[in-house]
């Protein structure tokens, strides 16, 4: 699958402290750890702790560059600080994220276009994030005719219909899996479907367990991309494990360490 | 989810020696753990190892039964070594299996009426065991409907599409994913849905890992009981954790702690 790594971000501790004194060994270490274990794109935020999150932003995505060749993902709502991003990121990029409304689409996908970007796009508009199915798969299809309206490569879309915490809403996980299953008939080719897998069980003490279980939950309803821990092996390996019961990846003895390297 | 625990099975070699040497230690042991582990009933299986399997089948259930009072599940192809485990067992009890056909089904549903026991019946019939979806879900109707024309509890059946092992068919793991969600549309009441998860992994290298992830698949697309490793607790959490997050238990903190107890 195709895995965001979420740690390059402003609001843990080590990563907040690491922008406000420039301390790029942080920055490094995390860039290192997340691509060796496995992260397709390093996600980069850079939270609220920057006075100035534009210098901030150009600061982490060029720090990063320094340690790995990985693809950013370069994570803002505020655009200005997504374009800072932009302008000094060399490798092959994403853009976290747009709003699922036609007028931030209208913004973003030529956004993504100009810099040959891949793009997350949330189920979400100017009423907030919804909490139904329906509303969700509505947007993710507004979605879907923007792409096909601007001419984007669908494989470079990546819709996010927004996992909320199981300790807040028990019924959500299976809208969830309910919007997948829908969000993969909008299109033929159709987009990839991500979450930010960290919100799912945030505010939790089985974190791990719970992060896991949805995750494969989700991949064998389509779900085959996601923001998540990749430094939690369990969780990686779960991934892998899902993906290959799927047949999605061949089976081998060590279809672990194969899927691993 | 309703957990029948595999461990007594003469195929094991400790519990082969002690069917051998009537050693009773051996399965008293087996049965306070797996009881202790969440075990909703104890499979009991006497394998190939005894010269008279019904003298050991009868042993076998009465030393159980010396140790709790867990339900059991008298499992063999024999029908009269079925028949010699019911006559001595005392509570709550399953019959492991009768296959699909309408003649055994004539013969294992009245039996299980007889004894007001649970009934696993495997959608397998004489040409063999199906590896495709159409023929498992037309032998798991075969059975719904013989349910039905006998007039027993359809919460007393337990209707298994023989799962068959990873590293044989990549293309099974998905086929039975589908016939369990076809399964449960084919009654209302529905039958239960349960297979010997451990054949999944046969021959495997990741053997809990395989388990688990697949369980979790299985729970989200139907399954509400199996065959297995309760002795492992990753999976017990795995199946617990499933059957939370689809709404089935509800969420506190300590959810999996309420589940084991």
């Amino acid at each position: 699958m195709i895995t965001i790594a979420e740690r390059i971000n402003g609001m843990f501790l080590d990563v907040k402290r690491a922008i406000k004194e420039k301390n790029a060994s942080v920055i490094h270490e995390l860039a290192k750890r997340q691509t060796e274990a496995g992260a397709t794109y390093l996600d980069i935020n850079v939270g609220t702790a920057a006075a100035d999150q534009h210098d901030a932003m150009r600061w982490l995505v060029e720090t990063t560059q320094e340690a790995v060749k990985t693809p950013l993902a370069i994570d803002s709502q505020k655009l200005d600080v997504v374009k800072a991003g932009l302008e000094v990121a060399k490798n092959k990029v994403m853009i976290n994220s747009s709003q699922g409304e036609p007028e931030a689409l209208d913004i973003y996908i030529p956004l993504a276009q100009e810099h040959n970007a891949a793009l997350i796009c949330l189920t979400m508009n100017k009423d907030g994030v919804p909490q139904d199915v329906d509303t969700r798969v509505e947007i993710a299809a507004t979605i879907v005719s923007k792409v096909l309206e601007h001419g984007m490569d669908m494989d470079k879309v990546f819709i996010d219909p927004i996992i909320l915490p199981v300790n807040v809403d028990q019924k959500q996980p299976g809208y969830m899996l309910e919007v997948f299953s829908q969000i993969k008939l909008l299109s033929d080719p159709q987009p990839h479907i991500t979450v930010g897998l960290s919100n799912f069980s945030q505010g939790t003490k089985e974190k791990s367990l719970l992060n896991r279980t949805m995750l494969i939950m989700a991949v064998a309803a389509g779900l085959d991309t996601a923001l998540l821990d990749v430094l939690d092996q369990d969780l990686m390996d779960a991934g892998i494990c899902a993906e290959m019961i799927l047949n999605k990846q061949i089976y081998s003895d060590s279809f672990l360490k194969a899927a691993r390297s």
